[in-house]
Parts: structure tokens; C-alpha cells; sequence
């Protein structure tokens, strides 16, 4: 397997997370059982737009809650549909022989990285030396780069200082999703890794901010509703239109929100019903929105829509 | 499946929840895979002491590092060694519907109950109606009691009030076991629960307390490598020997700090190799403590078995 | 002034820290000054009941609120009307030299001990040496025995291993009080200590368990509008009744949750006010509990008058 | 008194909070008493660089550690020194009367706006309402212009949503200082005001992309120590040198870091020694750094003056 790695797949795969991602969802029909058919539609309504690719099995795809063919299948699925755009795959479970195994089906299927979540049920164990042992043990065995994924807000472990400097110099380390919405952190993150190694938010409220400070990309929630206008954002940045991307960044904050910290992903699949997308129900033990939050979600959305 | 539960089975069950169950461990072997001589060899032991039972596949036993086969397999060879012992058997996954067929499994392969852990993924949307729905569908369809289970400590999810009082009134949930150490919480679940719902401490430094406000069980880590010293403490108590109880209480302290919030299921494995029981390694991303702690581990077993 | 202090005044101060304290308020008039009439007609109504004593310009006391003249006032009056009662005085202010100064002040109006609170500002920097370093300082030029005081809900700072074991040695601390409600931190305090080092409680919801891990006392809130259940609770578990004490504790239960972390010392206040004792309005920043809260206390006080 | 205040005067205010602020130490003798000489030599010296004002009696002030004379001395010796410059003075304290005497006092001696921090104390019961009704009793009754709080680093009191929005419509409320760190949260107070209320960054690590979303002003405890290095990355940010902006964040890093959360005010004074100005030492029970941090903080404070 090591082999397969090299500085050069890592340095290439970096280079192609550059842009907007989605974090799709996972829809599921009423009966329990995962839709297929919207999964698909959904992707394929996606690449109508200027996005850089996406994410299966991530938070937003409720993974917690798929068993293991269930993943397999999506993964396979968007494969063939994301074309030659970059699908990240959401691999990282509580055990470490348990995330080296998923990676290697999930590259069997194409994945063109892992994203790895830190292991959080210890808590109090979870040391910046057990999470090294863990990303350096599974990145040893990868076939495909992988991502770092620190998610504070699920796993209620916080990145540890010194960590990603670590990790970066890994030949199979090609990067790290960072989703808390602190941007110091991310500033300190791009600061402390070369060029070759992506830091990549995923929070959508601070996105403007996150690419000021070296964000790459974006791998955002919001993005699965309005994401003409998440992609705009990007390209307003890119080319040093601040004003424009400062208003962008303004006029999703308020569905970025609802649809993360606020509502959840209940949120956000309304949300994506709202935009003419297939959100679908989600899996107990999450909750569907209500109808106040349903027209809530319906105004943010336009007024998302609309800003561009 | 409603045929099988009805509130005398769960009288039945609580009556049985009364004294020190052992959390046991998962022993690895050096190759990683389950050691499940030494498994059987600890229960062995166990059966020899004044316990009322054991959980399998609870925090300890490192459940969330165990694929399905391994947990089944565990299961059955306890249900085997427990003779008429209780078997709790932890069945708490991330979604309803798999939690749901975790527990139809434990329950045909002889397990008195299942200890249902919170959901706790996607922390902010654990709302307390989530949990009541996810707990009750559980309950609804289980052959078998179960068992509510709060560990803010691995879940970031406090118990919220009102929660166990609404689900004590399901004629199939038998209990909680409570395990972050509050006192104050344990004095009003069993204020707030008929005496047909067993409060259950799952934190050792604070068992005797926890009897003292109405506590009927421990499940304890520590009583996987001092069993004697931990039910002399349950029975101290029992008759009323407030002032061995509290004796005990203290002598085992220390071990019980290092052996949860301390060391974690690598100190409580390293205290058994000292204990005379099998611990074995840990499962990666857990790490092996080091000598130093072992050695203070060895000193901390032994304080704890002369205190009698 | 080190020649007024000796190990056998803090040995007489601890034997003396037993039983029941009430942590008084600071009535306020309607304009907003000090009620000096309402504040001695509280202490003379406590005096008719089993308390052992007072605590004044404790955080009930609203001391956040009070200027130094009113402080040094109450204090004069409490000391007056106390007769033998042991008086203590909360005199912890962020800075060591302003605590310093104001330990004397109410050692020369006759306090018995000062209470002094864990500096809690800068909360970063209060590590266990920086605060080990500030009660040395206080201990070391107070003409009067000092009791540590912790209480993390108004502080944020959580108490230090190990730091009350290193400051018992000093002949001039002569306990602590916790106010957490965390029972296993009260028993490792009263483990890690001399007997002649009081160990006293902060948290009227875990009160009966707190006497049964060795606390000799407890300055409760609930003291304050409840005094005959919380000295009977006291009483009962001195007699080894431990029924009545668990019985008694379970009674105030609902109260002390609604007085502390539930409403404050505005809901301490109308509670007071249902009792029959005088409480008066609060200052601001603290507002008023509505009329709903009113009537949810003049139950509760019921509840645990009734009790005995 | 309402009659010194409108709307106007909030604006000028406003208009006037642009650019970068020191909130300026407190330098001690080793006797303890405030080194006024060294205070003023601080001030003289910053007279030198691109600064917009100074805060007195802030967090880095060790406000919380000095008594109402020392406080009246230092506000009238920065009105002499500043000049033209804005003054602007904590003058927050923990109730609302105090909060209003202080900031009387402060208008008396020349300040130019009045700096009031969330009361904190009484934690849970500092609801958005309670806290409204503070700032909305201090702004009705202050001279001059207040700017709102919010450190929770200090208070352990996150901002309420919605409490800037609702006190942004008071004429005399200026604006807030936001020292958290979290962008999002910036960048909402931005979207939720008129922009006649001044959005300011508290936070030096994110200073850059704080301005970005669009904060005014910095009141950045690193500006103490390298005024030059922080002017400049707001005077890139005016002029759209974005790429320069970015690149003077990323130097001033690790100091700002280290003289905040890392060390504290006696890293920052620390600091201030290494780059010329007197920092003095700390007042108990702050602690010095040690030798081994003075080092770290001269190669910080080299690296962040050497970026420009």
C-alpha cells in the first residue's frame, strides 16, 4: 500500500480542493429506507453549479445513522455521478481498525480522499498523542489522501494545538476540515502547514473570513441549498472583490445558521426542499422541523437566493 | 413484541437490580482481535464474588470499538458464564432504528436488559423530546426491559430534567444508570421515579453517597479489579454500617478516579493485570498507559484490597 | 500579627463550624439602600432556630453589589446580634492586597473566620499555584482563621487537585466550602485533610450526602427561609437517622434548586418573603422573580415546612 | 442629564472609533503602589504611532485589581497625555449603581466614551433581559457615550443574540467591543446594527479578518507592545492590501496569542519590557512569567516588529 503514496498525489489532490463543496445529504424515504433516486437527483442538480465536488458520508449525511452497505451504495452512487469532479468520502469511526477499513472500501469505490473525524467518545483520553496515532495509522494505510476532521460541535473534542503541524508532514496527510467557525485557529492552521496541505472550513457563517485568512475551500452545509450563491461567494474572493463577498457572506449568515447550530440537519433538508432540491426525512433520532420553522426556512432561503 | 413486556417484568428485573455489577472489559490480544479466553476467565472470577451481575458491551468493554459479530459473540459467552446472574447488555447505538435491532439480537441471546445509551451525534438536536421518541421507540419494541443510561462524560449530553420521570411511566423501562457522579441528579430521579424504577450509580468515587439517596445498584469499573472491597462497601450500606461504608468508600477512591476520569479502560485494564484478572491490551485509538502508572496502579490496587 | 494565629484558634474555629448556616441576604428598601431594620429582624428570627451560626456577605448576601461601608455595617450588626453564634464574613476580593485589607476590617468588627472566595477574573491564569499563593498571602496576615471558598457556578473556576490538602497545613486555614454539589469532591477534600480542617457544604440539593462523606456543616441558602427542616436534616443524620435525614433531604430538594441555580437570590429572597422572614428586592443587575415564581415558592416553602 | 445625550453625539463618537486602541496596562512598583511615571512614559510613547486612543482601566488594566483612587488617578493622567486622541474607560462593575457612579466620575475627568462589561457574577440568572436592563439604566443615565463589553474569556458570559441589535436603537449606545475571537458572531453584530454603531474587534488573533467583516477598530492588547506592527495591518486592511493585511495577521500571531490567552497580562507586560515600554509587574494574584517565557515573548515581540 505505501506504494501508492506520495508527496506528489497529496500535493495534487490539495490542488483540487480548491472551491466549494457540498456535504450532501442523506435522503431517506418514508418508510426508513435511503432514497436512491434523490440522492442522485440532488447530485446531478449540483452539477449544474460551479462547485469544486463533494462530501458523502459527512455529519450532514447523517453517517452516524447508515449502515455499512448503506455507505458503500452512496459512495458508488456519487461516483459515478460527481463525474470528474472531487468526492471526498466521510470514513472516520470510533476505531482506528475499524476507519482503516472503510477508507480502503470506500478508495476501492473511487473516493478521492477519506475525511477522517477525530475518535471522540474518550474524551478525556483523546490526547493530541492518541489522535496522532490514530490519523498517522490510518493515513499509513490509505490508499487515497486523507483529510483531517475536527468538528468540535459533534465530538466535543478541540483541535489540539500543534497537531496539524505534526500531521502535515505525512506524505498521505493532504489536508484538514476545520468546522467550528474559529478563524483564529484556521489563520493559526494555514500558518503553521505548507501550501501542499489544504486547510479547508467547514463552517459557512465565518466562509468569507475563513479564505481571507488562507481557506481553500469550503465544505458547507449551506452550499447544499443556495449553492449558486455559496459558489459566487467563492469566486468574489478569488478575484479580491471583498465588498462583494463581505455581502454574500452576510446574506447567507442567517440560513447558514438555521441550518447548522440552529435547526440542524432537519434544517437543512427543509431548507434544500424549500430550494427545490430532495432533503427528504431524516433518521430518528433526529426530529423534522415544524411548519414555523419550515417558513422560516423558506424566507431565508429566498433571501439567499436573491442576493446575487 | 408488546405481548412481551408488561410492567411485572420490569418490577421483576428492577428487583434484581440491586448490588455491584462489573462493566467488564473486552480483553484484546496482542493480534487486536477479541481474547475471549480471558474474557470467560474474568467472569469466572466474578462468579465467585458477591456480585449481582455484569454489563457487557458497555463503555468499559470498549463497545464502540466492537463490530457487530464481536459484540454478539461477547454476549453469548456471558449469558453462558453468568449462570443466574443479570446480564445487562449495552445496545445503545447512534440511530433508533439500529439501536432498536441491536437489542432484539441481545435479547435473543439471553440478556436480561439493554442499557441504552443517549444518542449523542449531533449534540444540539438532543433535545429532550428527541430522546423521549428515541427511547420509547426502543422500549416500544424491545423484548426485553431496558435500561436508560446517562454518561455526560463520553456524550456531552447532560440528563435533562423531567426526562425519567415522563419515561419512568413506560412499563418497559426498568431504570437508569447514571454515571457522571452527580448526587444531587441521582437524589432526584429516585424522588421523581416509583421504586419500581431502579436508580443506578455507573460512578464509583461517589457509590456510597449514591446509596444514600436511594441508589439500589452500582455498575463500577473499579469493581472489575477489587470486586470484594466494592461489595463490602454495597453491603456495609445495607446494614446500615454507615461508618465502614464510608471507610470503604474512601479506600477505594483513588483506584476508582484512576481507573475512569483518570487513566481510562487502559488504567481499568492495567488495575485488573495487577488485580490478578486479565485486562489485556486496549483497542487503538486508545493508548496502553505507561509504566509509571501501572506502577501506581499496583499501589492503588492494593490499597483498595487491604481496606478489608 | 502571625503571633495571633496558631494552630489551636483554627482547631477551635473548625470544632465550632458544625451544623447549619444561613448564608443571609442584604435587603434592600425600595430605594435601594441597605434595610439594616430587615437584616436584624432576619438574624433574630434565625436566632430562635438550631443554627450554629452565620455567614454574611456570602454571594446570597449580594456582597458583588455592596459598597465597603455597607459591607463593614452588616458585618457590626450581624456581630451584635449573632450573641455566641460563630459569625463568618465573606471577604474575598479579586486582588490579594484588597482582600487583605478587608479580612482585617471585619476581624476587628469580630468576625470569627473570613471566607475567601477563589479570585476568579483573569480565569486562565488562576492556576493552582497562583491561588495557593493568594490564600497564603490572606492566611498569613489575617488576625482571624480563613476558610477557603469555591464555588465554580459564580466563578468559573474549578477546584484544584490537590490545593485544600496543601493549605490544610497552614495554622491559619481552617477549612474550605464547596459549593459545587459535587459529593465526590467533598469526599476527597474531607479524605485529603486533617479533621481539624472543616470540610463544609455549599449546595443545599446534595446536603444529606455531603454530611454522610464527612462535610460538619453546611451554609445553605435554603437555611435562609426553611432554618427548622435543614436543622432537623442536620440533627437527624448526627443521630444516625438516616431515614428521616434522606426523607427530609428529598423535602427541601425542589426548594434548594429553585433558590440557587433555579432563581437566584431573587427567588432566595421571595421565598423568604412566603417564610415569613424579610427579604426584600434585589439590585440590579439581578430582577425580580414574576408572580408565576412567587406562587411556585410559597409551595415549595410548604413542602419543606411541612416536612417535620 | 438626558440632555447631554443624543444621537448626534453617539455618531461623532462612533465616527471616532476607527483604527487601532491600546488598552493600556497598569504598570505596578515593587512596593505595589501604580507606577504613574511608567504609565505615562507608556502613553508618551504610543503618542508616537498611528493609534486612534487608548483604553484605561480595561482586562489588561488589572482594573479588577485596583481601588476607585487608583482608577480617578490613571483616567485624569491619560485625558492629559492622549491629547486629541480618544479616551475610552472600563468603568464596568458588577452592579448596575456602581456601574453608574464609576462612569459619572470618568465623564467628570474627560473620557470620551465609557467601556461597561457584562455583570458576571451571577451567572445564570444574566439573562439578555437582565443584561438590557443594566446597559439600558447605565446609558440613560451616562454623560458621554457607552460602548457594551462582551469578554466571556473573563465572565464566562457568551453575548445573548439579539441584545446588540436591541440596544443599538439607544442613543447612547455607541457600540460594542467584542472580545471573543469568534468572527461569526462579529460579523452578525455587523449585519444586525445601523453602521453608526461601532462593531470593535477585541481579539488580536483574528484582528485582520475581524476588520474584513467589517469591525472599525482593534482593542488589541498586542498593540501595546508592537504599535507599528498592528497599525500597519490596519492601515493595509483601509487600503485594500489585502495580501500585506493577511501577512501582518500571520506575524503577529504567536504574540498575540501568548499575551492573552497563553500568559496573560503578565505576558503582556512581560512583552512590553522586551519591546521598550515599562509593563511593570503584576498585582497578586496574577503571577510574573518566568524566565523561560520572557525569552519566548523577546523572539515574539522581534518577529512581529520585524514584519514591516
Amino acid at each position: 500500500v505505501a506504494g501508492t503514496q506520495d508527496a506528489d498525489a497529496r500535493a495534487k489532490l490539495a490542488a483540487r480542493v480548491r472551491g466549494v463543496f457540498t456535504p450532501v445529504v442523506t435522503p431517506f424515504r418514508p418508510d426508513g429506507k435511503v432514497d436512491t433516486e434523490a440522492f442522485e437527483a440532488n447530485l446531478d442538480l449540483y452539477a449544474e453549479h460551479d462547485l469544486a465536488g463533494a462530501l458523502v458520508l459527512g455529519s450532514n449525511g447523517e453517517a452516524a445513522s447508515l449502515d455499512e452497505g448503506e455507505k458503500l451504495a452512496l459512495v458508488g452512487i456519487a461516483r459515478a455521478r460527481l463525474d470528474r469532479r472531487v468526492l471526498l468520502v466521510g470514513a472516520g469511526l470510533e476505531s482506528t481498525r475499524a476507519t482503516i477499513a472503510l477508507v480502503r472500501k470506500a478508495a476501492d469505490l473511487g473516493a478521492d480522499a477519506a475525511l477522517i473525524l477525530t475518535p471522540h467518545y474518550y474524551k478525556s483520553q483523546m490526547t493530541a498523542e492518541a489522535l496522532a496515532r490514530h490519523f498517522e495509522a490510518v493515513a499509513d494505510t490509505s490508499p487515497i489522501p486523507i483529510l483531517l476532521y475536527s468538528v468540535p460541535a459533534f465530538t466535543g473534542i478541540p483541535w489540539p494545538a500543534g497537531l496539524a503541524e505534526k500531521l502535515s508532514a505525512h506524505p498521505n496527510v493532504a489536508g484538514i476540515k476545520e468546522s467550528s467557525g474559529d478563524i483564529g485557529l484556521l489563520g493559526r492552521l494555514r500558518a503553521a502547514t505548507p501550501e501542499t496541505f489544504a486547510v479547508v472550513s467547514g463552517s459557512a457563517p465565518t466562509f468569507y473570513p475563513a479564505l481571507c485568512v488562507g481557506a481553500s475551500a469550503g465544505v458547507l452545509a449551506v452550499a447544499c441549498c443556495v449553492p449558486r450563491t455559496v459558489a459566487a461567494l467563492y469566486r468574489a474572493h478569488e478575484v479580491s472583490d471583498h465588498a462583494r463577498a463581505r455581502s454574500l457572506q452576510q446574506a447567507i449568515m442567517p440560513l447558514a445558521v438555521a441550518v447548522t447550530a440552529g435547526h440542524g440537519v432537519a434544517g437543512l433538508k427543509a431548507a434544500m426542499d424549500a430550494a427545490g432540491f430532495r432533503g427528504g426525512v431524516v433518521r430518528s433520532p433526529l426530529l423534522p422541523v415544524g411548519e414555523a420553522v419550515q417558513r422560516e426556512l423558506v424566507a431565508l432561503v429566498s433571501r439567499a437566493e436573491t442576493a446575487i
